[in-house]
């Protein structure tokens, strides 16, 4: 059970980052992590205030969504983070935010632009949009179809080339090889969505950046001869 | 005597959560609860800094404003919180701010479009703004005559359904089954109204959220069938 | 000389709260008093950072700006200050900062517009703008006129009905009574700036503030019949 | 080797004031400093967080760039802290950041316009922006060209006429007579940007500061009779 332990802490510690990088309001937003080899994932209680939160809140439940261990009912959106955990072996840790610049693109049913080097740090491409859920999709199965239009948005170039996507009329998902690597993701993403809309303020039709300082900085970060960051 | 010590208590706690949250600023703001057996309300004293408040500055009054207990004079807005505890039964707590971006709405004199989850998380409807007081209202009893407009607001829904509402050219009023529930419903209100303001400025004519997922939301918080939150 | 010693702490008090408030990058802005009986002000020195300051770092000058004692030499706005205090017996107390929404304001060229409830309970009229300075009086003598243009500004009406001003392509200049209240005037002026401006973006057209419920808020706040806070 | 170790302490001081001025997301930004004596520059490592940076952390490069003390990965910019040290003698200390609001302008590939004596007690000029980089120098040697089009941008007026600069579609640099000044400019422009940035929100045509004006609050502080600050 030891392991399960250092998931859940591992998980924890994530969840308690978000209010700390303020981007959760109340207790909105939740982070989950998982076990490979098990195929368990340890994910944030519903509605319980992160001031109030210990490890053993944190739920761990099985790839279907399934209650496996813990005394709380796991977040609504549990179903979209197994979708996602299921479709991309990548993905080791799943962040979802109502972070208020974000969220205000997702409303505005907008991508995000690619208009600065900040950006191309994260990604080489604007942040996606999902496609608008059907009625009949969001009365059979509104959470785990969530997961269903965020994967269809990012299966073309996968979870590592999109870090992020956001969920039209809705808010941000994010992920990353571990817990703190998407929570990593939903801050950047957060000053990124933040710095497109002050752009757009400053001059509304602001050209995207240079194709050549965007692969220069995607790929000095992330790229087969990154070197940015201690090796 | 102990009981209406912990009402006061109880509305300490209210008011003090208003700086906490970030809604208010110098003085401004003020909460109460009541207590329907004996049918009276505590309040905060009127222009007290938060840093000094304690439970015996609370004012204990009657349903018609009358001070019962309590050496301080009552928030000015004390009619606008007895009207509505006079006409909703439903209500136990009333909290009054000028949180930065639901008054910037209120004194854009519109009302605040439904554009995404996490308004539908709170009310499935657009916050709705007071209709214009006329001279002699304001005259008469301007305090009181607010509550008058903010009952008239929401009399065919109820206070369950529109939890909050903006008086026009002033600020919001938000109330819940207990102070603490009212103190949330002003700090969501103030994160819906900035999200929806950012929102209009990435996509000035954002259309509003499916009516479907709404409902969603909507019911999977407040619904017969809830599901969000712990049982 | 404890009494001077009295109006240092005091000085030092307003000083330090213009941080505390959020008005103040760096070592902008500055708060001073005056001591009526003996003609004697006490503001804020030249260029140094809040942290470091204590009261004996507070000059003390006479109504013509010359130090009369203390070893620092005093903000660079003195002559200003002491034009204010000069024209106005009413003053007790002057608040410069450069606070980013009023400064705005100010930058733009814009007098503030009376929008909302949260104005008029600190002022009846818009916030007033200063001339353009002529380039002899910037010449002759830059600061001094600065308060020459405030006291046109303001001439009519009065300090007490207009408790700030902005000085046109600067910045506002606020007082009171005492020091603490021009501090608490600065602070409501950027709120008061900040929610100018959200509701000018919500709506660009924003109407006035009713006259009606404008008087009733400033009187019941400041009129004869005041009934806001405590007697 | 106790000179170096004071200019480590110096510039790890630097590094550590940009997250206390609110200037840096996660990582992101980099502080540095020269000891013109031997010609040699410290400067922040790759990557590292904030809070578990040390003074042994920071790395030593000679103005070629090369690592001559420490055992981290020099920031990826230490090319172009190196190209501003060799290009102007007067530079004791470099500032990069990806602070929000400059890098808004920056992304907007705008200049900031100068609009008021906030701007103008920085900086007698609009904060200019550099030129766009061809395909062959970011191919070349693409932090190294960054220092190159910063330096064509603001060889005409010198490093202390202009204290900073935009690099278009990326971020600011800024500079001063030692690590801590350069912070200071850092802060002062992530101000300057956003209070240029509501002035055009407030009035899109806003006028420049007059000339005299500018004149007179430039001169005041950076002239040859400066009377800002203590002597």
């Amino acid at each position: 059970m030891s392991e399960l332990d250092e998931l859940r802490e591992e998980v924890l510690a994530a969840n308690l980052a978000l209010p700390a990088h303020g981007l959760v309001t109340l207790t909105w937003g939740n982070a989950s992590g998982i076990d490979r080899e098990r195929g368990l994932v340890a994910i944030k209680p519903s509605g319980i205030s992160y001031e109030a939160m210990t490890a053993p809140d944190i739920v761990v439940v099985d790839l279907d969504g399934n209650v496996v261990d813990g005394g709380r009912r796991p977040s609504t959106d549990t179903p979209t983070h197994v979708a996602l955990y299921r479709a991309f072996e990548e993905i080791g840790g799943v962040v979802h935010t109502h972070s208020t610049w974000a969220t205000s693109w997702s409303q505005a049913q907008r991508e995000i632009p690619l208009l600065g080097t900040t950006h191309a740090d994260l990604c080489a491409h604007p942040i996606p949009l999902t496609r608008r859920l059907t009625e009949a999709e969001i009365e059979e199965d509104y959470e785990g179809n969530t997961g269903v239009v965020l994967i269809e948005t990012i299966s073309l170039r996968g979870p590592q080339e999109l870090p992020c996507a956001l969920v039209r009329g809705h808010a941000p998902f994010c992920w990353g090889s571990t817990p703190a690597k998407a929570v990593e993701v939903a801050a950047t993403l957060e000053e990124v969505a933040r710095m497109a809309l002050l752009t757009n303020m400053v001059e509304p039709n602001a050209p995207s950046l240079d194709a050549a300082v965007r692969e220069k900085h995607y790929q000095r970060k992330h790229g087969r001869h990154a070197y940015y960051g201690q090796s």
